[in-house]
């Protein structure tokens, strides 16, 4: 009787951006471990009686360790529990999806991963762009704007961000944005490349706002939100209007 | 009385990995639009009644014209209808969703675009791997391996795409795949990087096989099938399997 883990992606905050399998594991669920990104009306779909576990960040607290997610996970699933671990968005784009099922892997707990709605497929969907085009935009790119320490990554291949043909898509990238726009454009990319800002996608807080990536820059560094966002930028990034703005 | 069209990402195959919100629309449909890719079970949650109509590729026979499609789409929806047009995997990806929002807004026909989980992320789940890594697989790019001749197009981003860094997941690539992996090779990407070919994602058909870019090159060469399929290569492409195979 080992239990069994979901882990369910829980897409970028709109319920009704669950997926169908993500809404069944959810209401059979003994035990939801969840970050504070994606609780609220989708915490509303667990099993009435599930134990609702947070284990993200809060304000003015550090996050829970790894460590710790890792062995609430091993311990609820070892009880027999139908054990769900609730993901932002799609569990593999940036969910450190890896470092849970390793230890499961290793506890010998089985377990699966549901897919989900990225959040960067979210927010083009909502400004009615897509995040690729036929000839002009073939390759499209997720990167995440900060390492470990909250800077700029070191080793980031600027041959591949600063390609005006690639629809490109940080997750975590706000604080870091100017710095990467200034070696971007360093690196030929043209200042004008339509760039948009989008927070709180698909939620009630929904603001999808348009820029180049010389205004954004400059929009960044004028204002201390901490606020999560993506940033989008290439020719796509504003849809029809191939100017910005 | 306009109509309205929604554009429903119907995910990679699997009914269970449509949204909530995709399988209210179908439910409400008086028209579906789909391809060929995105039918079956999917087009049982249509609305009792709905008209459902093909215009996606047959074998055998040319696609319906992309101008047929637009058009299909605006008479439909300027009877006042609801009209779903299903697109397979995302809809901003790979799916020339452009193509037909142009059209609609040429019209002034109101429209909205529901995302889905593109085939790359179910992929991944199903294999049990995550698309991106703190530290060493940042960066996630999707691309088409095949241009409108169904040749490898001429302007890839080599840089990009050689990292050893990056996930790299190609949608259509299947034909053009050991040309690419012979210039990948040739620029320094090692032979043995791992990749995965993946059939049928998210169906019954499902076939997730693991080789490195030399040994899948090989093996698309030996082999005639021109199924639809996805490519992975990098460093996560076969999970914690770090050699391939």
């Amino acid at each position: 009787m080992s239990g069994f883990v979901s882990f369910v992606s829980s897409g970028p905050g709109d319920p009704d951006l669950l997926t169908v399998k993500a809404v069944k594991r959810l209401a059979e669920a003994d035990v939801v471990l969840y970050d504070d990104l994606s609780s609220g009306p989708i915490l509303d779909l667990a099993r009435a009686g599930a134990d609702l576990i947070s284990v993200g960040k809060r304000a003015g607290r550090p996050s829970a360790k790894q460590d710790h997610v890792n062995q609430l996970l091993v311990d609820h699933a070892l009880t027999g529990a139908r054990v769900v671990r609730l993901k932002s968005g799609d569990a593999g784009i940036f969910g450190r999806l890896e470092e849970e099922t390793t230890t499961l892997d290793a506890a010998g707990v089985p377990y699966e991963v549901i897919p989900g709605v990225t959040s960067a497929s979210a927010a083009a969907a909502a400004a009615g762009i897509p995040l690729t085009r036929r000839l002009t935009a073939r390759r499209v790119q997720f990167l995440t704007g900060a390492d470990v320490t909250g800077g700029l990554p070191e080793d980031l291949n600027w041959a591949a961000l600063a390609d005006p043909t690639a629809t490109t898509v940080i997750y975590m990238g706000k604080r870091t944005f100017p710095a990467m726009a200034a070696e971007l454009i360093a690196r030929g990319l043209s200042p004008d490349t339509p760039a948009m800002l989008a927070h709180g996608v698909s939620t009630a807080a929904q603001d999808l706002e348009r820029f180049t990536i010389a205004t954004l820059s400059a929009h960044l560094q004028e204002t201390a939100s901490q606020t999560p966002a993506l940033i989008f930028y290439g020719p796509l990034a504003t849809g029809r209007d191939e100017a910005g703005q």
